[in-house]
């Protein structure tokens, strides 16, 4: 194998690694990215056995070859090499030399028969999305899979099929009991989704890190318990998650009496603020919707006590609620709007969280008690 | 007391804080800030009983008085507020509140009193150094003081006065028997610098974050035990350190067989890639001075190999050499200068490292054995 490549565009390639790469694996070659020169193009694959990526990048390929090499090693090196132009050679002993300008480093590989082969995949079915929408729907998701109480069937984020107004939507859902978030994206393509269709924390973390969100046309392929997502020369598979996402509809309030429209960034400044004096995180923050006037307060009994108005315009009687601040705040960054609506029936009910100007997401997030 | 203040100011003062009070302290009163308003200004003191910082802040002061408040609190609090003017008012009950726009904190304090007084201290002798001169000196050698081998004598940094061709100099000098660290400034003033003074590395942890780099004067008062700086309306004590400094120069080199003049900056991008394979950071680089060029290589048996070659001017024969990469990095951004010089007289000898064109400062490097 030898051939000429360019340093940032392998360097970005190697960085997309990086995420699918196990580390600490008790397969220690799973730490390996296996490298294939053929002509015109270097193809980079990496895997953890249950997510893997495969991505190419253009070359100068004077002689064709594969090896694997450590994947964080190597995009270190790449990082620091001090000239754009880099050459790749391999020895009969697959040993890898990487030189560029005066700098020469040779890494110790091993074959490519000893990388573990990728399992076969077929799309049974294909949609099309845009690299945005996709991006925009992670984002307003993945933050609420649970992490600490892993039940089965909500330990990934849920993909379905909605009927809207506008046509057909695929729709991520994520919850973790305590917050429901839920993003719609457009499609192409007929696809009959399974009740069983559940992403893993770190696929979407791949997927965030290689979506880009421009307009780009994104294929996702959809095969036996397995996912295949296409973007450019870019191929990232994963195997789905072994459980039924819960009948998450019934928990979405369809009656509100109280229904509060807010400035968003200043309730998110206003959470930031009464959030400080809170020693636990589980306690509530007291949310006093009145007409004209939303007061938050926090007191701790220890250290002191913090309150703050703010602009509402209420439809309804004057409430008082309990949130968990931080849950909060991680919904009102994913609602994106400049402003945000909260709508509920009573004081433990759950609150429906919206964009009142974009209807392509929406939240549910659960009070608590009062003292 | 009734005060209104800038909350930026009294950020700024808060943050200087930050780095003198201890918050996992045996003494929980530690973990307060005294503050103390009278006639158009805040005092702060902070403590931990061995270093002190008093600050000040202009403040529009309707009504005096001094109260203690979790001082962590307090700066997470004032950096978040909403509006730039910020109104204090305390109680009757040691009850801080802290308005600014629509927020409104309310800390509890405790009383004045509880708050622990800071010794008594006398200069008996004074001199003023450039704040950015004492900057310089702090950041060319705290690095350098023992962190984990905290032997007796070396675990602070040592002053004394010298005598160049220039004048009087203040010495700052710092080592872990590894590496050592000197730096010189001028001063101005008459003091008879004991064999015993030894700054221990918080106090130049602080006074780094407290001086600004600029040409203003800082006072440094000196005393029984203790040290006081002052630097506008800021004051700052802290202990020496009990121990006395070792010769150090006994260690310095003063006959070189071979000298080396190098890019600094390349040396330092060369040293950044070549370690990056280095498992163990105790492991030697090697480095292969010759005639117009310097090798340098580092051999991992499990991972592989790096070597890159550069630019440098060599007196003397040919010579291989082992050194700590990390340590040697350390000392290369201490020298500040585009050119670096290296001098030593065999492999094993300790290295003399300068800046060939400004003479404020001086490094040796301990070499270590190769295999």
């Amino acid at each position: 194998m030898e051939l000429y490549i360019d340093r940032d565009a392998l360097g970005r390639a190697l960085g997309r690694i990086q995420r699918v790469v196990e580390k600490r694996s008790t397969q220690p070659v799973l730490a390996n990215v296996l490298l294939h020169a053929r002509e015109g193009l270097l193809r980079l694959t990496a895997t953890d056995t249950e997510v893997a990526y495969i991505g190419q990048v253009d070359a100068n390929v004077s002689s064709g070859g594969e090896v694997a090499v450590e994947a964080d090693a190597l995009f270190r090196i790449v990082r620091k090499l001090p000239e754009p132009t880099v050459h790749l050679t391999l020895d009969d002993k697959q040993r890898l030399t990487i030189t560029a300008g005066r700098a020469s480093f040779t890494l110790n590989g091993l074959s490519a028969e000893e990388y573990p082969a990728l399992p076969p995949f077929e799309a049974r079915e294909r949609a099309t999305v845009r690299d945005g929408d996709l991006l925009r729907a992670i984002e307003q998701t993945a933050f609420s899979i649970a992490t600490e109480d892993v039940r089965w069937g909500i330990n990934g984020a849920h993909i379905e099929q909605v009927d809207t107004d506008a046509g057909p939507r695929l729709r991520l859902v994520a919850t973790d009991r305590h917050r429901l978030a839920t993003s719609q994206i457009p499609f192409e393509g007929q696809v009959a989704f399974p009740a069983r269709m559940l992403v893993p924390r770190k696929a979407l973390g791949v997927l965030q890190n290689l979506l880009s969100g421009s307009d780009d046309e994104v294929t996702l392929g959809f095969g036996e318990g397995a996912v295949q997502v296409r973007r450019d020369t870019d191929q990232f598979w994963f195997r789905l998650l072994d459980g039924e996402f819960p009948d998450y509809k019934a928990v979405i309030p369809s009656e509100h009496s109280h229904t509060m429209l807010l400035d968003r960034a200043e309730l998110d400044a206003t959470l930031d603020r009464v959030t400080i004096l809170l020693t636990e995180r589980a306690r509530p923050v007291r949310f006093a919707f009145a007409d004209g006037t939303l007061t938050v307060d926090v007191e701790n009994v220890d250290r002191g006590k913090v309150e703050e108005a703010l602009p509402c315009e209420l439809d309804g009687e004057p409430i008082t609620v309990g949130f968990n601040g931080r849950y909060l705040r991680e919904v009102l960054r994913a609602v994106h709007g400049g402003r945000v609506r909260m709508q509920l029936s009573h004081a433990l009910a759950p609150c429906l969280v919206t964009d009142p100007d974009v209807e392509d997401a929406f939240f549910v997030v659960m009070p608590m008690r009062l003292d």
